[in-house]
């Protein structure tokens, strides 16, 4: 089991139970989640932006346009934290304030680079496209020298990281178990509904499997 | 129709034709949402945290312990950005490079205040559980006033704000609308899975009509 070692920064102030800094679990939560939010500092505002996000290895990969905000302040190389949170359920318990959620949520703090080699921009272009949908980066026009160009690929080494879990019923206090109220868990996920066809695309062009059965996580 | 005005900092740098200030389409935004993710600096480092929020009127309350990292920093009244994040949907194109999201997202910029008086925090309290479930507050034991002081109760104006929005189906180049490839939309949503009593629940204690016909949005 490969660990990631946890820093001052990462290391959890409260509930340590519910950490953890084994890098399959981390990786695991990676890559379920279909987006990410990336947090950066601009004049001393912090920003969060939501954006799509994959993995290769122990690194992370975001891109974007050149012209957007969050791509021309990140490759100036400066300190961020991407955020990926799943959200598993809602947790009700007797008193109000026991209530929780039942979630999975990973935490990554560095400095991201700049991909410069075009060959390292492919891999991590295809890894985003393949992370949406398994198999997607070969049944699309692949990109264009100047597609490649317009965007910018950010990758991010996944170094100081850590999880934080929280599964199970609810925990109340011991005598707010005699109360009346209804506690438990409603389980969420996040479901796919039927494909809706382009409505440009003829009605020739069968519907991918990875598509009409599509699932998270990945089977 | 109530706008909020857009600052330099709010006003989209790509793609403005996806962004709103209108505040009724924020505020739907911000109720559908079951967490948002708060962004905030220390040592000049980011950090994103995920956690649960509530609106009241034109404020948004979050919570948390006030031995918390992130209530310790921000209950210093510095800057912090929270956004909600809700996606609709993977808009799969004919080009790797115009492939895509449907989603709903809110990012508000400000400083947050911490709910001094104790008829606010109880109201905001309320709303943070009343927001995961509607009328939940009043079906469980309400807040003693030690859960009240041990809790951090932080109130953010919604004024400083904007929403982005994406819908519909990909966009292609006009030449790759000829290509073969499947390009569509598949919708995600967050669906609720049949409830969980707690293991400890008496039988003789049935499921509430809001818990048992769970969805989101609230209809």
């Amino acid at each position: 089991m490969s660990t990631i070692a946890p820093t001052s920064r990462t290391t959890l102030v409260r509930r340590s139970d519910r950490g953890t800094y084994d890098r399959a679990v981390v990786n695991a939560i990676l890559d379920e989640a279909l987006i990410c939010h990336v947090g950066f500092v601009l004049d001393g505002q912090p920003f969060v932006l939501p954006t799509t996000h994959a993995r290769i290895d122990e690194r992370l990969y975001v891109h974007g346009s050149v012209g957007s905000r969050m791509l021309r302040t990140l490759r100036q190389g400066i300190p961020v934290c991407v955020t990926v949170t799943l959200l598993d359920g809602l947790v009700l318990a007797r008193s109000a304030f026991h209530h929780s959620m039942n979630y999975r949520s990973v935490l990554i703090l560095g400095t991201a680079r700049e991909v410069q080699e075009e060959a390292e921009k492919r891999r991590a272009f295809c890894a985003l496209v393949d992370h949406v949908v398994a198999g997607r980066s070969t049944q699309t026009r692949s990109a264009s020298p100047m597609e490649l160009k317009a965007t910018s690929v950010l990758c991010l080494p996944i170094e100081e990281a850590s999880a934080k879990i929280r599964t199970g019923p609810p925990i109340d206090d011991e005598e707010d178990y005699a109360l009346a109220h209804w506690a438990g868990v409603i389980p969420l996920a996040l479901q796919a509904e039927p494909p809706l066809r382009d409505p440009r695309l003829p009605a020739g062009i069968e519907t991918p499997a990875s598509v009409a059965r599509y699932r998270r996580p990945v089977p």
